[in-house]
């Protein structure tokens, strides 16, 4: 993997030692995840996401349901099929016996979509201790999207040439001033040195308010699996926006290669699942059954009927 | 109560509507609280605390203290007793018995201190499906403090006449221009109407990384006392940051209005309270007993002395 | 409501005082459940369920949904609309923001399984302090159930007559033995005094491990719409062991009172809804597309195939 | 360690064959915890407590606290200095980066305490599903105590001879028929076949309810750091029962392998900490002031009073 453009060579200096380090264990360990860890895989332009570490495997899953004096089982066929089981039935609770710790790079307006997961435990650097980096999200222009004229709260196609350069100089240049102001605010060039010896700098913890939402951020993120799922069913999918998925989608490559049973049954049962209702249900029998339902007597609302239909390929 | 200035007539007609109606009920209910329910308590230049609906008071700690079938006790005087040897010995789950839900409006930055207490409820207005008003907090100029060199999460003295004046210019020009950009990347002037017919305008999630983190938010937030409580503790602390420390004694105001016994045993045992350290009861202890101690030989290290001694007042 | 079996009349005094008393609220108020409020609603041979305290309703969640100033919306049709939207796509936070507390009591067998559900507030009487009352949980006839040849944790048929009685015989003969070795281990007599004055008796903490697990207990349970909504989903249906089903049935009528629209759309969506797996979607659309699908060339394994078959009735 | 004696050849091979596997990690590895690592170190007659697996150390919470691409610092002195700083202050989020699973086997009346600490992921074997050992806590007759005369839930002196008897022949004799009567409802001997060909058998759901609180259950523990030691304060502290805390120094002892530093910082903060409301620290310094205090104008109550001069060693 080559380096991520932005880190620093210290930084690379620090990870390469880490991934050079090797001490025997007991633990369950996972080659497939030792081998990227402490690795910075690129999201967005300067986003990042590390493991950092972790606990268990698929095998812990079985072992904590079977409360087992050893592993669980003797056979990975039988482990896949208490796996399917358990997340078919959502027995949730042997997922969170295994554990990841993530270290995250991010823009400030995503990480305040990604807190709204709580079952976590969060460390982030602090603008009131430190003076942030002057790294800010501006989006590719493929991802200049306009707003969708269907969905309050959607994405329509991309911005066509003229309006999406206008977009991307004025988050450019607001960016560029307003980190400026930050720093002559703080009165701190990027080297920490005063601006000027006869200010005395705003405090950090006041400064940062002018900074904007697409300024970056870092943090530890440590989850259980069954949270982690929560949170890859809700973030890896279409509705969510886009830059958090792209997140989403680089953790659940990551969470494969850690416990590939469990994430083989994760797509089948709740990525790739639909849920019905009861009268969903009673309009399929009915169409098994040969009969021609329509909307009106259905027992479906207008956009019920639409989201069933969709969901049939109907 | 005078109207708060950044509600619309239309909001305060709403708020009018709501303390107008009175119904009966057989629940715990607290007239004190109830005077100013759904009122907006100012705080910072656009901020509010507004009290939405409560659940609970001092007797209802008392009776499930006691899992009682009945009220808890029949004197104020044991509920206060009880009360405090809850508070005393950390039996915190009676506590958790009282709820209430605040609706709050407050900077982004705040709200991003806000949300680390996780054992909450949360509502917040979405961005990516509203187009944000255009308010930001801009400090009062006693509030325009300067980085402390002691301390660095910490602020000095306020800023002189002319650094401060340049900050408030920075502040107030940068929060205009990038909201003005957000409409303008938007495409909608502030009634909502396009500004430019021949443009589609930005998808409003990727527009609000253009606003910079003192714009408001607002959100509804539910929690229970002994959280609250927890919160309080932290944010209504000297070391808390101002801006959150006002929205904390806002709130602390409003609950002791709601549960008196329970406010008067946390600002005792809390708020007021001192953790002492085994290393520390030993230096007291020795002090006690007339001994000249002095650092060196106290077994503390030099900012633990200084943190005792100032919390003996020596 | 006729008064419970198990109540002293102290007890039924006690809640005849709660049930008498009235107070006017500006806060939102639920005739429908305030005429149960403090009611005990039995639930096997001496539990209960009592309804001691909520906070909001339907509106609540709606007017939460949209952080809005008044009430959520004007017309029961809009809030009923947005209620089952939120429902369907999960956007669970809204029902956070309505909160019930219920006084219970129930075996602890049953309490054990109860508090899996940990996103809640818990007061239990606590048999170090207090001396349990002599109640045990006997099961009527018709519940008797013989263990499940088919499935390990399942109920089969009720007990044939002579094998039932032998069992009725020695749950009531342990639990009376049992009780009886409480208190002469405790030396205290059914109204507290000393059974021998020359014996010290037993600590309440240690005595209480010679109960049998049916005897009853008593708590405080305070928890969120959401949070409930999730235990009902599980304990009201019907995998759940028929004694905790009971209590989930009781309540799931109690919270229909309290906010109908919400119920109903969990009814449709939840109780009732069915998961299907992305494999499970072929299936459906191959058949609905008029093909012959089987099991061997489906891709489900056989116990998925019966499983997606009983959900279609085929 | 020699092997626990409630273990079967065959659980003692699993764990044998589990500590002698040993793969190469780059994860943070703890020696003095891998030592011990599957081990069952006994608590009570027949429970125990093995660590199953663990993630962090002590360099991992300064790790977080820094937010690092690499180890938190370069010397040991220096994570003293911070995990003391961070205890002291109660900045607790870094220490929820460490996490441990454990296999326990405890009595139920003890797992029930257990439980009240919510904040962490468990694994219980069902006795819905299986049928339980014959396996109950019987008291060493040291630890068989009175009930305390001063205090509802305390203990006092050990039983005298003839009364240590009587109860002990009491818990032996019923947990015996108890566990028989289980066995004959559930019609099957101890190798699970049946007792008797014509009966069915009681449902396992039900016929568990027949066993008394000292059954011994097991489950799987998983908890992060800062929610470990929040239970170790209270459960190895001298009010808690003394099962559990018997229980909490076994686990204390495992963690100071684990993370010396922060049990060092622990036992001096926490454990070994005071808690001073302002009402007690104005009396200490008008004692160090020299001033001759009584309780009357103290300030504080008796019972208050009490406990400060009991902290004082006066």
């Amino acid at each position: 993997m080559p380096p991520h453009p932005s880190l620093t060579p210290e930084q690379q200096d620090e990870i390469a030692r880490l991934k050079a380090a090797s001490t025997p264990t007991r633990r369950a360990t996972v080659p497939a995840l030792e081998e990227v860890l402490y690795e910075a895989h690129p999201v967005l332009d300067h986003g990042f996401v590390r493991v950092i570490d972790y606990m268990g495997d698929d095998a812990a899953i079985v072992q904590a349901a079977r409360v087992s004096y050893g592993k669980g089982t003797r056979q990975v066929s039988q482990d896949r099929g208490l796996i399917r089981y358990l997340m078919r039935h959502r027995h949730t609770s042997p997922f969170e016996m295994c554990e990841i710790k993530l270290h995250v790079k991010l823009p400030i307006f995503i990480a305040r979509q990604w807190v709204r997961h709580r079952t976590a435990s969060l460390n982030e650097i602090s603008a009131r201790y430190s003076v942030l980096d002057r790294e800010v999200y501006i989006p590719h222009p493929d991802h200049l999207a306009a707003q969708s004229s269907a969905n309050h709260q959607g994405r329509g196609e991309a911005l066509a040439g003229a309006e999406a350069e206008r977009v991307l100089a004025i988050l450019k240049d607001d960016a560029a001033r307003t980190y400026a102001n930050y720093e002559d605010m703080l009165n701190v060039d990027s080297d920490g040195a005063p601006l000027d010896p006869d200010r005395q700098g705003l405090a950090r913890e006041l400064a940062r308010m002018n900074l904007t939402l697409n300024t970056y951020t870092q943090w530890y993120w440590k989850v259980d699996l069954h949270n982690l799922l929560h949170f890859l069913a809700l973030r890896a999918d279409h509705h969510a926006q886009l830059e958090i998925r792209l997140y989403a989608e680089t953790i659940l490559d990551l969470v494969e290669k850690w416990v590939p049973l469990t994430v083989e049954a994760f797509r089948d049962y709740r990525l790739g699942g639909t849920s019905l209702s009861a009268k969903d249900m009673q309009v399929v029998r009915r169409l098994l059954a040969g009969e021609a339902v329509e909307q009106p007597d259905s027992g479906l609302s207008a956009r019920e009927w639409r989201e069933l239909m969709a969901a049939l390929d109907r």
